[in-house]
């Protein structure tokens, strides 16, 4: 049986990384709604109905479980099962890990601009610890600066250090990479930040909360997984950097479908 | 009878900016497809699907003639009707106004990654003019930075500055601003192209070729015409946004419609 992970585009790739790499012999059915993408900047209700005809597709094609790999589409789908199937957010995870890593209690977000205004980062932090500060920052260009590969770049320099200033200010030690494409730009982001800032990275973080379901699903098989890559819109630049994103994993088949 | 103009998002809005200031007693039905925006990064199929889909809806409503003023949505509409409903593309007027305005006809087009791949105005200003010379820049970074409202900002002018850098060097006299979201940065794009390049507003260029349609389908009505602005997603930072473009002009109305 698969897992099936999805994203507006291919940010949620970072995600889908480091899940085949900790869990090789899963096979994965991911699906980036490029037609539709960005999420980040659209209406909860817009942003809500995409997400369920996407885990609506997925659990027609028979997945075990659904990875939301995307914090847009996270902060408006709150249930833990869909049709029966469970569902797995990015956003608990992160704030968890932040929450335990953070020395002072002081946690920085960056995200799209529904995600920041969402505002379910903060909440999910203050329900773990009521006495934390969490201080948030929207960053639009982000995600295009990704997508345009200008990743060690002054112009993206330049931009993260405006977005993560007011942050800084307020002596943040942890700070959550609250978009999956984010990733993409970590290094640039850490230099940003400073040596003593924690970087949050919800691809990493949410492969402990799905570790035991995963067993449930697969069992102990042992044979390699595969990697079907599906986009409701695939142009030669999607498929390209969706290759890069996901390196040192494969895809083994690509198909466009219709939502 | 109202003219229906369209456009992934509210870049379009310069275009009826500019129509609704050079015929003040139009009705016009606006339609920003902003559920599904961007258009520029998507391919030509999805393209075409979402802009087929956009004109039946101003059709069903009643519009007279339909005005892309969307330049991505133009590189795949060629048709000069639509259900026997006259439609006008930004691409000609563009194209029409720098073989006109270029002395030295070695003219530049900056638009989105989707029109630019399209080659749609060298095609065009090749047919007027054979000898002419084309140098296209595609810039996706244009439209989220006019979208996060970073008009006068040194990121802003360092990443058009990238952009326009090798147009320059092929000596260019003439620039396209081939995408309707670019007047909003018109001054930015100036400064870094100098004094000595005439920028075409695909907005002012349409103005000319849809007047004698615009008498037909008005005749002498003197009453002031009205906005109807629809959506198919509204957040307040796009209505916000709108208003800001449209300016001297108001919305009459605004609605959210699905497609």
């Amino acid at each position: 049986m698969k897992i099936g992970v999805f994203d507006s585009g291919v940010g949620g790739l970072t995600v889908l990384r480091e899940l085949g790499q900790h869990f090789p012999s899963v096979d994965f059915l991911y699906l980036g709604d490029t037609a539709r993408l960005p999420y980040g900047t659209k209406s909860p209700k817009t942003i809500r109905e995409y997400s369920e005809q996407v885990m609506n597709f997925l659990i027609d094609q028979g997945v075990g479980a659904i990875v939301i790999a995307c914090n847009t589409a996270s902060s408006q789908v709150s249930e833990s099962e869909w049709r029966g199937v469970p569902v797995f957010n990015v956003i608990e995870p992160g704030a968890l890990v932040a929450t335990r890593k953070s020395k002072s209690q002081r946690i920085g977000v960056l995200g799209t601009r529904a995600t920041i205004t969402s505002d379910v980062y903060a909440k999910k932090i203050k329900k773990l610890n009521p006495a934390a500060l969490v201080f948030s920052q929207s960053c639009p260009l982000l995600v295009p600066l990704a997508e345009e590969g200008w990743i060690n770049d002054p112009v993206t320099d330049f931009v993260i250090a405006r977005y993560v200033k007011p942050l800084l200010e307020n002596k943040i030690d942890t700070m959550i990479l609250g978009c999956t494409h984010y990733p993409i730009l970590r290094q640039a982001i850490q230099k940003a930040c400073g040596p003593d800032v924690h970087l949050v990275d919800s691809g990493l973080a949410i492969c402990d909360s799905i570790s035991e379901i995963i067993l449930d699903i697969t069992g102990n098989r042992k044979q390699k997984g595969s990697i079907h890559f599906c986009t409701t819109d695939l142009s030669e630049h999607t498929e390209k950097l969706a290759q890069q994103i996901l390196k040192p994993l494969v895809i083994t088949k690509t198909e466009t479908i219709h939502l």
